[in-house]
């Protein structure tokens, strides 16, 4: 057994890699862990084809690449897949892509026959461009960590968001609300951190009017209350300023809004801006750019939790903790 | 282009296998195709290791293969797996696998760290096995659609169970209600079908006492109501029955509960049986014994939705109108 | 042998599905196999994230999914991808995917080291999502066949230009140039296909100036002939146009460009114009806008190529006389 | 070259982690490797779907996970699947999955057609859930190694029972014998082994008689020897007790039984306590519950054995020694 | 459902294409089918490179390749992965390979550690190169159907084989013969099916001469009988030529080989030739050149068999009964 | 987190393994290793398969297996599929298939439809043998990096080719010469290296004659210049020499060539030697025996190109400065 060349300089070493779409991100996690972000040339050809190249060397490297999937979208994801290729290809050890937003994570299931399962489809490009592990913030459902072929670490901003909503308003008169149906375990697991009492708005058909016509009910008490409407991602607004106006004339004293992703696509900002709700806390998962900022908009910092979780996959610490999601 | 030998014959074969779990099913799916169960040698040696062996040719065939995952439930897992190794290796052109209720699928993301994610475990040992296609009826999670590497006929019981209850019961006096915060999507397609308001019983932690004890709480009205308590199965039956209690101590009139698939574990018969629920409406997805039957209950046969669906996969037909769940 | 169900009804059929990206050449291709497109939803949301759905049944069908890839290239690709994967999962029997066009096939190779090689990643990406075979026109480099697991069928537009180029010019004062050592081979194919002779453009240093000035260097003769350069694709059309350039300062009578992907990207348009070339000829495998036509562009029509071949492929014959590019 | 972070602290860690089929073996192995067990959550649903969770971290780890595949079987083969998913969703770094007796290893080939090759579909399976290596004793047919897609390591008991029955019986009377035609290869090894003759007991038609009746027919000289029927596994007893009763009839002086896998289903206490056979020496690659215990039996234990080809796994030794099986 | 265009020209099409092994085998086989052989260009480049192509097109075809894996055979198992490969690419629906001996079956197992399993990776580098389906005859082992990830039709020669032998010998006065301990079972097969009596020659050490000497063993009765050497295959000869020898120094009146394979390495010939054995039955799985030919050789055609199974295969029927190897 | 068994000893260590086709070539790059090779049984049975088996452990090893694609190129490449394969069984880490010279690669698409692309089909069947990375030298085109699904190591020899030439010829008088349109990218890369003008040889039909013949036209200017025909591979040297020989014609004063790969199949030492060729410059990526040696031939050894990039793969250094093929 004595042919061959050992080595003792079995050092392992962590690069962070990120796309274009969010670099004051990717600046601030790299900050986190007391790195820089690995030089890398990424720009579009005229044609709009996208052409990525690191500057140093990545070989045996646990590489973390990260990009928002921001507007546009398709081009954001693409540049990520084409990182993880490069990667790949440069002999990368390990290869975690982080995904603070999962792009397509509402296209989790064929709500209609014909239909893609986009989210499932998201997963499998990645698996088959190189990547080993995934990385992702409140994932539109949980079951969306069963659409990858390989670990996923799923982290919660929960804590972050709710520790906040705790230092800014009395517990005692707090409700906290589901905007719909699909959001009522969210906002169930907001009633168990906080202790608060539930609320509810739903849509059904009014069986008084013909033509299958969709009333909002509001089930639950939030009279005089203040009220937190809680969800995963804030895209145009509508269901959120719609939710907040149906709690207002049912009484409720104030409403907050809560929510990890700030999408704030297209009409968002107006509607939010110009509505009663008192205050928008969201992460930064997602860039803001300053014509998209508004006076009640408060944005938290996930780059710490990103730096901690990262840390803890190098070091083959555990990273259940964050998920678990108790401060 | 002239070599080689042609022929006409390329009529295509349906074949319908099942496994032992639930005979009676699958002969009346057989029925309902208007065609005989392929005979199947199947039986356990001594140290518990399955033998399966089909009497007929199904070389050429579009197989599919019926077995419902019901207590042995591991026993008919493998079962079903081995019939699908048997099916790929005697040349059937095309295999689906058809579980009627999708066992381990409440397993079906990360609840704490470091567990399986055992409903896509579940879809990778089939698609493994060669399983081509899944049918499966009302997933614990539409998510589960996208577990598995290729098309997914979902079905729903929906208007089977929902026409029934509208056949017995005043809609104007009817409520529904979800027995917790994960079945209020449920719930509100129970509402939107049947044109009836909301109700949700959620558990949190009541903030007036340490240690973190937990309180059923009821969202909206019900008191003079005849409530239809929803949920995908009926496992212990201990959730349902609380919620029921939950519910008249409310004020509800009366309390029926409909649910696709009838597990009946354990204290289920009891439970049920010496509450006050007036009947518990369910599906033949999973057998059950004569020695699980009570009074209340009320089974309605899943074979005609299952018959026309294969039908439809083997005629190429669309099994979207099955899937939208309008009658 | 005798259970199960058998149907004579084995007819098989053929559907064209389209993206948003170049509907008049799907249209007209549907023209050319006397049938029309399936009827499709395809939207971007409003954070860009795409959805699409398709009107009929796909189920058993062998289904051809076209889309041009052209600006903005990546939602195009992605919007392809999701509807491999829509038609995969509503179980069409056989997914051929054709890209006129195909998308990131210059980087089909490492030029340096650390980088992608992007051509691959997109054949391994349609495959992933589902694909079993692809369609495409004058591959950037033949090669690129060999990216994809699985029959490639690669059309040829060179009869389709040359026969114009023939029908314009007086062959015996013709020369094929090939404007840079990448494009030889194409060139060569002309030459041969027309009987012309062949210069090459290349770039090298000037060895007589330090620092690595790079010169045009015209090998072969062009004095007073007509000069067909020729190359697969026009993107911002510097390097053709600069050819034309050096083609006429040694003494070229006339310049045509032959090329089969218009990209135009850019500056493109206004180079060309501005030009002293008389006229560019292309292909429409890429969609061309009223604001980026001009007076010398001439625009053929690959629809009956696709055509043909697509119906090669549904009846099982042989596509081979169309690879080979013999009219 | 410089950005990212490195780390000198690259200790690989071994975990074991053991399903609930034979606690007292991986118990032992584990005190052979001077380590505890992981700890580990594992229990039934109510309708009987397994449930596990591993109680430490094991990211980074090479992770082996013992199962004995002993009654239920099919049930302890989904808590093993069930443990690799975990442990690959967890990011251990290897998964050695042990299964000192590989279950459904006689369905290693098609006996007749239209069945599984159920030991293929194992292999598979455990592959799928995230298995990285096998490690096995006495596999029933060596082939079944070829079965995995990845390194078998294929141990053998042969050594350990051989010595101990070269401590107890003279080998200048003993005569091997295989009980039919499929052990001779084993039978021919402990002949190899002990410099002891051979004989073999087969069944064939009786030429004599019509409808094919079998006949036991001994090859080979037993006459006032004693004789050691070796196999593999003993499951109902049937051939092995059948075998010994034609030696006896053949003249034998006595008959010890010598094989690594004591599955003992059904019958074969009864007919092995009640037979003429001296004595039964086995191994515990399979746990032997008190009440299947019998006078004549003695189990000697795998777990030095198991402990140490785990060792030399985990420090990149050579596991051939173990392999061929000499002491 | 109305877009698309239906064809009812779905026909379906068997080809048989062969590589240059054996053209004796694959004509006889096609005149079996009644069709003729692809048109196949196939040579080898100067550097040993082999070229091949159709000449007629296979899209849509069942194709079925035969080679005969005789020497050079890596030339020829490579040369029929390049025809697997243009079939795949050329678009014929399904793939067989028939390999009537199948190259590197004795490599099934690690004999020893470092070795590779040889005949698993044959399998495994068919199915990458796009294989659907095995057929080959009379395996080293049954498990290797095991190897192949697909259905595999494993056919018997014994019942050709021993239906000659019937009619030539007494079959009161014979007794079959395996050669050693491996081919015992074979050799069980031959005794149950010609209701005669079984001998083995096995080897052991001498455990009356140091160092391990290896001796000869009859078990079993041959004194004045007419023996049947059986064997899958003959390669050098030398045990086979060993076994008679011994037989006939034990009394053997007469000694005839049956063997499936006739490889005929080196020396094999000339030991045959010069042996007392009076017949050596084969088949023609391989090619026998005329130099190879001996008078005791008689040769029985494969090519019946062949073309029953691939016409079974094609026309969807049951391919069991020649399994089962009953006449 | 205390459970398990943490070992500081994580040395890696490198072995190098050869097949047996270029023994020099192996024993030279182990030498530039400072090391020695894995001591390797290799030889061929009877029928000609081949058996392979590693005297040393491999177990957690980068391994790299080295051969060298020469004839009787099918049975090189099968052992080294055979060593990947068994490499991957006995644990190894890592596993690198360096082949100096690919073989096939010159069938790297399809020329005419019904062919296979056998240089991906190679690239298919080493990954699935188990191959993690490629090492190669001088690909015939780049595209062929991108048929592996990982890593490749594309080394260049240029430097050492054009170093040697450079030492040789006054570069003011030399012209650099592509024998067909396929080798200009590699001319121009001489071209640019060597600061020299370009001229290029190609075939056309000539107009002028009927019946499709082909002339050689000679494009550039080469008279009274040292031309240096540059060329991948020489294989039968046909059309290396006709080059020349057109290049004497149109007045050259000498001609040199350079290659990387000397296959010198059949007739080409003859030719070169007797051509008026005054030097053949090639690398020992291929053995050269001595009966093919002649005077005019000059070969370079690409053993420290080797032994550095093996290095650099092991250290995780950057393979890239290699790849870019400057001094």
């Amino acid at each position: 057994m004595s042919t061959g060349i050992t080595s003792k300089d079995s050092e392992k070493r962590l690069v962070l890699v990120s796309g274009r779409a969010h670099p004051a991100l990717a600046t601030a996690v790299a900050r986190e862990l007391g790195s820089e972000l690995v030089p890398t040339t990424a720009y579009d050809f005229a044609n709009g084809e996208i052409y990525v190249r690191f500057g140093d060397s990545v070989r045996g490297c646990d590489a973390f690449v990260l990009q928002s999937h921001t507007a546009p979208i398709n081009e954001w994801i693409m540049e990520q897949l084409l990182m993880v290729d490069a990667l790949k290809r440069a002999s990368a050890k390990t290869i975690t892509v982080i995904m603070p937003f999962y792009g397509y994570s509402r296209q989790d299931k064929k709500h209609r026959g014909r239909e893609p399962i986009s989210a499932r489809l998201m997963a499998d490009l990645f698996k088959t461009a190189g990547a080993d592990r995934m990385m992702s913030v409140d994932l539109h459902t949980s079951q969306i960590q069963g659409f990858f072929d390989g670990p996923v670490d799923h982290l919660m901003a929960l804590p972050l968001l709710a520790s906040y909503v705790r230092s800014k308003v009395d517990l005692a008169t707090l409700t906290v609300v589901s905007p719909d149906a699909g959001r009522v375990r969210l906002a169930d697991q907001w009633s168990d951190r906080l202790g608060a009492p539930l609320a509810i708005i739903h849509k059904r058909r009014d069986p008084s009017v013909p033509n299958q016509v969709k009333v909002h009910e509001l089930v639950g008490e939030v009279k005089g209350r203040t009220c937190v409407l809680v969800d995963d991602m804030i895209d145009t607004g509508g269901t959120i300023v719609q939710a907040a106006e149906a709690l207002f004339e049912h009484g409720a004293a104030d409403v907050i809004v809560a929510s990890t992703h700030a999408i704030l696509s297209g009409p968002a900002v107006d509607r939010l801006k110009n509505s009663r709700i008192s205050e928008v806390v969201v992460s930064d998962t997602l860039p803001i750019p300053d014509d998209r900022n508004f006076p009640q908009l408060t944005v938290l910092s996930i780059a710490p939790l990103l730096g901690r979780a990262i840390r803890q996959v190098f070091d083959d610490g555990s990273v259940t903790s964050l998920f678990d999601g108790h401060a």
